[in-house]
C-alpha cells in the first residue's frame, strides 16, 4: 500500500504516544496494531513476531528465521528499523527473552489488545516486574482519528459494498435458502474489490429479530423482511461494513410502520454527528424516536462501533462513552428494532468532519420490496 | 454439525481434564478451544463471550444480549448448560464481574491459548487473587489426540487439498503473476469445498526460498520451480494443509538433484511415525538425509505442526520437543531445502495409528514438470 496510507513517519507518533501514555514500551503482535503502525500485514500465528516500541530508544522488530523475507520484503522493511530474526530450530530458543533484554528495566508495558494470551503469559514472565497494561493506551489516540488517507480507504471500502448491495434485490428469490443467498453475497463481495470477506448475515422472517443471526437453511418465502448486514477487507486493509433491510413482496403491515421509524431514527442519528459531541449523544440520537414510539425495548444493541482496519473498533456508539467526537473518526450508524417475528436494521459507516458528517454508504435507505 | 464431532459428553471430560491440571477452572473466549468444547462457532469479537468451566460445579456460557439467539441454535444450545446473557446497552454492564462472581475464589485460572490481551487482562483485574494459566493446560491432553470423527473430518480436508493440487498443474502457465495463479486457488479451495482459505503460497523462482513467502507480482517463467502451499477450513471446522513443488519447464540442476533428497526425507520423516517415538524424532529423521547431502543450513524451519481446528497446534515436530506420539496425533511433515536463488518442500498431513501412521494427502509427491 502507499505511504500515504502507512506513512513512515507513524512510527515516531506512535513513540511519543507511547511516552505520553506513560508507558514505558509497547509490544505489538501481528494484528491491526501492527499493520497500523508499520504496514506489516503478518499472520497471527504460534511463533511469535513483535515490534516492541519503547518509550526512549531504538524500536526493534523480532520475527521468526523463515518470516525475514517477508517482513523485510514487507512495508515494514523499509523503515529503517532494525528486524531481529529469532532461529526456531535453535533448541531452548527465546524470543521472549530477547524482547525483555532489549527494554531492560522498563515500567509499564503496553500489549496490542489482540494479543493471544499464550504470548501474554509469556510476557509476563519474561518481564516480572514490568505492569501489564493495554497497547490501545497509546495507540487509540491516533487510530480513533482517520487521516484522509484512511477516510480515502473506507470510502473505497464502502463504495465497494454499496455496489453488493446493489446487486443484493437480484439475490432474494423465494425459494432460495439463506444459506445459498449468502453464498453468492459471498462471491460478491470478493468480486467487488475485497480482499476478504468478514461477515454475511441473511436474517430472513423472524431470523430478522435475532441482530447477529448469520446464515441458515430457512427458504425466503414471500412476506419476509430480510436483514442482510456484510462486510470485507479491502486489499488496503480497511473494512467495509453496511446493513439493508429488504422485503420479498408485501411485508406485515406492522413491519412497515416500524421500518419509517427506523428510517427516520437512523436519519436523525447520522444528522446529529459533528465535532464537539458525545458519542452516546449519537446513541440517543437514535434511540429517542425508537423508544417515543414505543419500540425501546426492541431495539437493545449499541447504536455502532468505529471502523477502520478492525470491523469493530474505537469509538463504540453506546450509552456510557463520553468520549468527544473529532474530525477522522469513523463509525457505524446502525440502530434496528426487533419486535419479532421480524426486524429491521440500517447501517451506514459515517465519518464525523470539521462541520459535520460524511456518510460512506450510499445504497437506497427506502425499505426495497423486491418482486418475484 | 454431528454429535460425533463435537461429542456432547465433551463438557464433562473438559471439567475432569480441569481437575488433573490443577487448575479451579478455564475461561474459553471464542476460538477453536471453544469450539472444539461445544461445537459453538462464535466470532472473536470486542464483547465479552465466555464459556467459564469450573473444576467443581456447573459451567455457565456468558453472551451478549444480542448473541444470545446464535448461541442457542449453536450446539451449545443442547447441552444442558445455562446461558447467561448480558446486556451492553445498561451502562456500567460488566460480564467479567458476573465470571468472578460465579467462579467465587478460585486457585489458578486456565486463559485460552487465544483470549485477546484486552480480555485477559480484564479478568486479571476482575480475579485479583486468581493465578493465570494457560487453559492448554487442560485442553492439550484432548485436542491432540483426534477421536475417529475428528480423523475422518481431518480426511475428508485432505482429500479437497488434494483436488486443488490436482487443478495446479493447469494454472501454472508462464507469464502469469504469483498473484494471479493465486487469486483462482484461492477459488478453487472454496470450490473443492473449504468454508474459509487460510493461506495461498504461490512462491516461484528466487521466492520459493522464502518459505514463507505468500504471492507476489513476480511472473512465472520457463525454468521456475513453485512452491504452492495451501490450506483452508472445511465447515466441519477441521483445516487442510499440503504443499507439493512444481516446476514450469526444466528446472536447475542442483535443484533437480536436492529435490530427490527432499523426497527422501519427507518419505523418511512419514516412515518413522508411530506410536511411542517422540515428536522430535520425527524431525531428526527428515533433518538426517538433507543434513547428510550437505543442505541442513537450507532446512531452517521445524519439520512440522499439529492440525485439527487450528492450522497449526500441538504437537510440534520440532527439535526439543519430547512429546511422545499417540494414536490419534495429527500433523504436518513439511521438510524444505532453500539453497536459493530456488527451493522446495513437500508437505503431507499424517495421522499417528496403532500400528504406524496414515497420510491424509495422496497428491503425487514426485516432482510435477508442467511443459507449456
Amino acid at each position: 500500500m502507499t505511504d500515504a496510507l502507512y506513512p513512515p513517519q507513524r512510527l515516531k507518533l506512535v513513540r511519543d504516544s507511547v511516552r505520553a501514555a506513560g508507558l514505558g514500551a509497547v509490544l505489538l503482535t501481528p494484528g491491526p496494531d501492527l499493520r497500523y503502525v508499520t504496514g506489516y500485514d503478518a499472520k497471527q500465528l504460534e511463533r511469535l513476531t513483535c515490534l516492541a516500541v519503547p518509550a526512549y530508544g531504538d524500536p526493534a522488530l523480532f520475527v521468526p528465521r523463515l518470516e525475514l523475507p517477508a517482513a523485510q520484503a514487507s512495508p515494514a522493511g523499509s523503515l529503517g528499523l532494525e528486524i531481529v530474526a529469532w532461529e526456531e530450530t535453535a533448541p531452548g530458543a527465546d524470543p521472549f527473552g530477547m524482547v525483555a533484554r532489549m527494554l531492560g528495566n522498563v515500567g509499564a508495558v503496553g500489549l496490542s489488545d489482540q494479543m493471544w494470551a499464550l504470548f501474554v503469559l509469556k510476557f509476563r514472565d519474561a518481564l516480572p516486574s514490568a505492569r501489564l497494561a493495554l497497547a490501545s493506551a497509546a495507540l487509540r489516540p491516533l487510530r480513533i482519528r482517520k487521516t484522509a488517507a484512511e477516510v480515502e480507504a473506507l470510502r473505497e471500502a464502502g463504495a465497494a459494498i454499496d455496489r453488493v448491495h446493489a446487486r443484493v434485490p437480484g439475490y432474494l428469490r423465494p425459494g432460495l435458502t439463506e444459506r445459498a443467498v449468502g453464498s453468492v453475497i459471498t462471491e460478491a463481495i470478493l468480486a467487488e474489490g475485497h480482499a476478504t470477506v468478514d461477515f454475511v448475515i441473511v436474517a430472513s422472517g423472524p431470523n430478522a429479530a435475532s441482530p447477529h443471526h448469520e446464515v441458515s437453511d430457512r427458504v425466503l418465502r414471500e412476506g419476509d423482511a430480510v436483514v442482510v448486514d456484510i462486510g470485507g477487507t479491502m486489499p488496503s486493509g480497511y473494512c467495509s461494513d453496511s446493513t439493508r433491510t429488504y422485503a420479498i413482496g408485501e411485508p406485515p403491515a406492522e413491519f412497515t410502520a416500524y421500518f419509517k421509524i427506523l428510517r427516520d431514527a437512523q436519519e436523525a442519528a447520522c444528522a446529529a454527528v459533528r465535532p464537539g459531541v458525545t458519542a452516546e449523544s449519537i446513541d440517543a440520537a437514535a434511540r429517542e424516536p425508537i423508544a417515543a414510539a414505543g419500540y425501546g425495548p426492541a431495539f437493545f444493541h449499541r447504536t455502532g462501533h468505529g471502523i477502520g482496519l478492525e470491523p469493530h473498533e474505537d469509538p463504540y456508539i453506546v450509552a456510557g462513552n463520553g468520549v468527544v467526537l473529532e474530525p477522522g473518526m469513523a463509525f457505524s450508524v446502525e440502530p434496528g428494532i426487533y419486535p419479532g417475528p421480524h426486524g429491521a436494521r440500517i447501517e451506514d459507516i459515517v465519518v464525523c468532519t470539521a462541520t459535520g458528517f460524511e456518510r460512506l454508504n450510499h445504497a437506497p435507505r427506502e425499505l426495497l420490496v423486491v418482486r418475484g
